[in-house]
């Protein structure tokens, strides 16, 4: 490429930049985002959002759009009280706005947290593999990240996790329910041992929540509201990944807290106004997760069958193996039109559950290549 | 208020939590958001967006709804590519996508900005009286923050700000032009003396770039793009202060460096989607910036002729004075319904250049108010 096509000052080098020690050699977080017939890498809703939903949030939006020249609501309070309508319809749990706080996406309510509760000096625990977020907001919050065991099968053991917290001693604790890339839940009992046994802040990134088979955490607030935090997000079943709406719910404390690292403003009117529309067709939208988790159920299925090692999931992707060679595995399937995960985990990948053409057309893929791809040692 | 319009958890106190403790005892960022008749607080815009930006924007919202279910284009690749054009075309400069990155209002940048290049063991530096989020996000980001002086008429004695530089060695210098909240401009050629002395970064925040008399800081990026970085919003001048869009022009390696710490995803499909539509419309926004220029300047000289100390301004706000208690004026200039801005500087405030008949209502308050709240001794 020319100096004209990179723009003004190509000839400046990343190497010369005065970047903080810790980001030299790295590179930034991200799947591919490639244009192939069936996109099964980032455990989106495959379901495009009902042509209702799609008319009222342009509606909600012509309408902010009018006011566009102001700055939104900075506390984003009609959001957040339809938020705990929403969450108070799904646990029985009466959370009003005072328990919520919402951000760009559920990334930015854990790095909100860590700002508050983690930074330099302060330790966050995570059990891995997980969602590999967990330690990169960590480490932009400069929060000593310390990645805590998971089982054979990616469970956790509770009475060692137990042990270990109370011996790491971290400042924030990730929890996951269910859990990114492997597809566990953790039980709420189980969960309200680990915040008792965890000396600080517990978050339990429920993002894929609604797929679950267990009740939500949001149940322990009322007696550990001192310690817990329930994230959340409308990227995944809620089929709002793309207006990116991630949120909480904790003690109102917790949420004041938050409010003295956010950026002001951090919610455009857009965001706040396409949100609560969308909230309004939470029925008709999570419609979707019976079929999904019915469908998740059979690609399993159809992967054992196959040959494939399937470890159980509650949630809509699915962690399989094992593979001679993941990464040669993960460009095998994208050959054949369909782009899954490489979560870097040794001889697994992830696929998210897509429709049932989608899932068919994965199915097709994977037995085609159970004879090239699988490991023959086992 | 009792336990249950609090929400779950009402009983935990925030001085419970185990927050980091430079958090402690400090209080949220933010103007008091007040509904009163004439809001000239925030420095927007006052003119709605024109009925052709509204119907552009919510047809492209409608579009772009049908696939909220999909997460964003990661990069915003196309906005990047809008906002280099529109910067081309103000300046001359021929920036790329490659140059441009945009994030959820400058603060965000801003942010993503001291993340990269500050942290924990480095320094920020700013000539205070500025903008008050520069030592906010420098600490929100465990950046040390080291005020440095403006002369007595709030200007930068640049031979002076130089040599100072040059002894505190900062990671990241903050420039400001037009400068929040006092008004003046920096030249080019100032700005390009002050990257020469300081020895790392400097980030010329741009925010009132569209109101300015003086060029834009960006021509100087392809002999100094190793360490210029310029902030520009799309919420003052563009009358876009709602949709929350913050951008940056850089040396495409700079830009590269930010992909490090930036949260994925962090820009949703209808932040991306609205804010390239109102590009569309920047000439008939920007229309109105002739408007503003000539209505801050009769501001300027009727509140001169109530006698008011009146400092010089290039943006869309006047600071004056002197007032003999400047959080009670603020008070009685809301009392006869005018929100205007205390700003934290002894015996001044800062008003927002409204619409003509907002002018005339604040201009009517100011004249009234003259008598009891100005300083008598001068």
């Amino acid at each position: 490429m020319t100096a004209v096509s990179q723009g003004v000052g190509a000839q400046v080098r990343l190497e010369d930049l005065p970047l903080r020690a810790d980001l030299r050699g790295k590179s930034p977080y991200g799947a591919p985002q490639l244009d192939v017939p069936v996109r099964l890498n980032t455990n989106e809703n495959p379901y495009p959002p009902p042509a209702a939903l799609v008319a009222d949030v342009t509606a909600a939006v012509a309408a902010a759009a009018a006011d566009l020249h102001r700055y939104p609501d900075r506390d984003a309070l009609a959001l957040r009280a339809d938020l705990a309508a929403y969450l108070t319809g799904r646990t029985g749990v009466a959370l009003t706005a005072a328990n919520m706080w919402a951000a760009n996406g559920s990334n930015e309510v854990l790095q909100q947290i860590l700002q508050t509760f983690g930074g330099p000096g302060r330790r966050a625990v995570g059990f891995e593999p997980s969602y590999s977020m967990h330690p990169i907001i960590s480490s932009g919050t400069q929060t000593e990240w310390v990645p805590a065991p998971r089982d054979e099968s990616f469970g956790i053991d509770v009475p060692a996790a137990c042990a270990l917290l109370a011996s790491l001693g971290p400042d924030v604790t990730f929890l996951t329910s269910p859990n990114n890339p492997t597809g566990q839940s953790l039980h709420p009992d189980e969960v309200a041992a680990l915040v008792e046994a965890a000396p600080g802040i517990v978050v339990v990134d429920e993002a894929y929540g609604e797929f679950s088979s267990h009740p939500s955490a949001i149940r322990l607030l009322d007696t550990h509201g001192d310690k817990l935090i329930v994230s959340r997000t409308m990227s995944k079943a809620f089929a709002f990944a793309g207006g990116r709406l991630g949120y909480l719910a904790a003690a109102p404390a917790v949420v004041d807290a938050l409010q003295l690292v956010r950026l002001p403003y951090h919610l455009s009117v857009l965001s706040q106004a396409a949100a609560r529309a969308a909230l309004r067709h939470a029925d008709a939208t999570l419609a979707s997760v019976a079929l999904l988790a019915a469908e998740r159920d059979r690609v399993m299925a159809a992967l054992a069958a196959a040959g494939y090692a399937v470890v159980g999931s509650d949630a809509n992707f699915v962690l399989f193996g094992r593979f001679a060679d993941a990464p040669r595995a993960w460009r095998a399937f994208l050959d054949r039109g369909v782009l899954i995960r490489d979560v870097g985990i040794s001889a697994h990948l992830r696929v998210t559950v897509g429709t049932p053409e989608e899932n068919d057309a994965f199915l097709a893929a994977a037995t085609a290549l159970a004879s090239t791809e699988l490991e023959t040692d086992r």
